[in-house]
């Protein structure tokens, strides 16, 4: 269990920022710190231990199972009940989620603090900001177990179902994403990843299609964006074939696009170090759409975060901020879109090392016509 | 489309406090009000009419699609965008959703307001509170249209797995989950409404069980709590079965611990009707079990509302307020969990009528030994 060594990172902040405790509420941070799955719970981590998770009467034999490390408060009103714990041990700064509290939330917290501390000095709210998800950047060996596990499933389900000719002409989207959804479910995912993207023909050329009643038609692109949940972390894949034309070959102006976006893939690849500035990262694919006069038409990041949930830090954008570290995990998914005609984007999930990236995502990144 | 309906309410709503306009960035509500599935999206919602819907450049072509009747604003920082075009058309006092806008959220807002209002008057920011969920707790004929294929496809789903014989004695209860789910996809569903509850012998006494690799053992109860997802309405259904033993019959305490569940179900389905106070519902249902001395063995509230959300108003319990109304759809649930030995919970989805409820959950509620 790595729960324990994850409080002790948050430990350590809390005591770096002067707070007495910090009372966690987004539920994949409290997840990620405790190991809890259900769908109501609360840490307060308290800055010289003995911390406390809250949850309500549904959870109490989950919450001892999952959680059996940390004392349990069985409470229906969770947070106010451990903000109560908060102050009756004495704590004087509380930190909290500012960007997960809601407005409500927060007033209820004010007032209970001040009934908790009636007579008493009134503790001070500050926040911790995206203190958690910064720890959860970086991933521990559990994680890029679940992760790897994850992308397994994916590579596998596209596998199954390219061989039993499952992406064929004549097939709707909407049948060949509900197909792969099914296979990944039985492999052993516990949901896909998001609502997968099919996408064929002219909608190949739209970078987030909703999977609708078009039919794959002979010599089109067709761009599966899908991915698994293993452990409750997503895996993140895409990739793009052709259908079999009257010749089975790609067209030239297809060749092309698809050898562009490859080539803009493998220098993102090549550029995931650790130290590496995100914005140069993204800089390095980008650098190649653009150098062939493209610029335009790759309208999206070069890649994200992903873990406990499908997109979080670090972006890998124009617009992003900071370097990688080992450990971190992360898409490289450029993408190339001819509007009306059709696109090509090819993405794999990967952990930065301190040497070559790990690639998690094994399916052929060759164009394949199927 | 019944979303300018819709839109038209929340502005009668916005009319009766006093409010020039409503900025509604809780997801599901401006999916109710719009019809946008994306992942971002606000509406700013206006006292006099002209709407503007925001959300970023991935979405521009979805959105001209989803949302053709009202102004498009597309930007980034999408709530702070349609902060300023309110102060920009004059709006003096604006309403927000206090339970969903984080506490970071209202920082932004307010400071947007300040800067876009410079020289002139601040405008009020005031939360409206519930008030879309409050709409949404009454569907109209599309919603319960959506909601009826969703429950036509979980009945189905269990139909059919039932009659494969996939749900017999050495399976576990994560296969047959799994397959339960995959089917539903299958079937048309655009996800399973929740974590699917497998739950067998003993674990079938845990309210909540997920589904582990514990096998099926004849003679044992079974419990599936599950549902599909239809347009983005939530099925929710629950059958408890007896896997067939040596005999081929339940145990004379299985028999009767069901024969009372489905009674106290059957007079919680009976009290439902327009006018009925929440508490007196979940009472009609509880007082029957409570009399067979099982008070303690129903720890849990008869039932929700279900739609977009697969739990949101009316809540259906001992903590509940309100009175149900034509068009509520509502899940119907009591449960007797005997700890260490098994539990059962029947639950439908129903529609209130000014009649009968209309049953959206089909599947037989007689003892089924399988």
């Amino acid at each position: 269990m790595r729960y324990g060594a994850r409080r002790e990172r948050l430990r350590a902040t809390a005591a770096e920022r002067g707070l007495d405790a910090v009372l966690v509420t987004e539920l994949l941070n409290v997840r990620y710190l405790t190991g809890f799955t259900g769908s109501n719970g609360a840490l307060l981590l308290r800055a010289h231990g003995g911390d406390v998770f809250g949850t309500d009467g549904r959870y109490t034999t989950q919450a001892s199972s999952q959680v059996p490390d940390v004392e349990l408060l069985v409470d229906r009103a969770t947070v106010p009940a451990l903000a109560r714990e908060a102050v009756r041990r004495g704590a004087g700064r509380i930190g909290y989620e500012s960007h997960h509290l809601t407005v409500d939330g927060l007033r209820t917290l004010e007032s209970v603090l001040a009934d908790a501390a009636a007579g008493g000095t009134l503790p001070e709210l500050t926040s911790v900001r995206r203190a958690v998800e910064a720890l959860r950047a970086v991933k521990d060996d559990d994680e890029v177990d679940a992760l790897r596990r994850a992308c397994a499933i994916a590579d596998a389900a596209l596998a199954e179902l390219a061989a039993e000719g499952a992406l064929r002409p004549g097939r709707t989207e909407l049948q060949v994403g509900r197909e792969l959804d099914a296979r990944m479910l039985v492999m052993g995912a516990e949901a896909p990843s998001f609502e997968t993207i099919v996408a064929s023909g002219a909608n190949s050329a739209i970078p987030h299609h909703r999977p609708d009643i078009t039919e794959l038609r002979a010599g089109d692109f067709l761009k599966l964006d899908f991915g698994a949940t293993v452990d409750g972390y997503h895996s993140d894949m895409t990739r793009t074939v052709v259908l079999g034309g009257v010749g089975g070959e790609a067209a030239a102006w297809q060749r092309e696009v698809y050898d562009l976006v490859a080539a803009a893939q493998a220098a993102g690849r090549a550029a995931l170090a650790v130290g590496a500035d995100v914005v140069a990262v993204d800089a390095a694919a980008r650098g190649v759409i653009a150098a062939a006069g493209h610029a335009e038409h790759f309208p999206h990041g070069l890649g994200h975060g992903v873990g406990l949930e499908i997109h979080e830090a670090p972006g890998i954008g124009q617009l992003g901020a900071g370097r990688l570290a080992a450990g971190m995990a992360v898409t490289v998914e450029p993408g190339v879109y001819l509007p009306g005609h059709g696109g090509v984007r090819i993405e794999d999930t990967l952990i930065v090392t301190d040497d070559e990236p790990e690639l998690l995502t094994l399916t052929s990144k060759e164009l394949l016509v199927l």
